[in-house]
């Protein structure tokens, strides 16, 4: 058994309006010295492969055909043996 | 100038439709021998500081007060200076 955690998030260049609305809403909440603040999702997966390099290779496919949207998102990922 | 990396996702035991989502489309994309899928959301916050240990303390206490609903999601962060 493997676990992925892949993080993905929006590429630099793109417009975050979630990000801003948390970022007013912590400045709201006194917070100061923020800068930026950028949202993205966190998917955590567990699958059975034959091998760590299986493993690596589904969850890049799985990435690439359906969790990141890579016009506007970069991903990266790391997988470990449980 | 530091940078927080801040995973939130949700207590082993809530439910989350979203990752079951997820699981049902990637089996449907032909994706075999999935375990589970959770999803979670990853918050990046650059911020000024005067040292680490304040940069660490001001992220914990914006993820209590508002980033994370501790109910029922679990948050773990690292900051980094840049």
């Amino acid at each position: 058994m493997f676990e992925a955690e892949i993080k993905i998030s929006l590429k630099k260049t793109v417009a975050d309006p979630q990000g801003l609305t948390i970022k007013h809403a912590l400045e709201s909440l006194d917070f100061k010295g923020l800068n930026e603040v950028r949202m993205g999702k966190l998917v955590r997966i567990r699958l059975e492969a034959q091998d760590q390099a299986q493993a690596q290779d589904e969850v890049k496919q799985m990435c690439e055909k359906l969790l990141a949207n890579q016009i506007i998102e970069d991903f990266s990922f790391k997988v470990e043996q449980l």
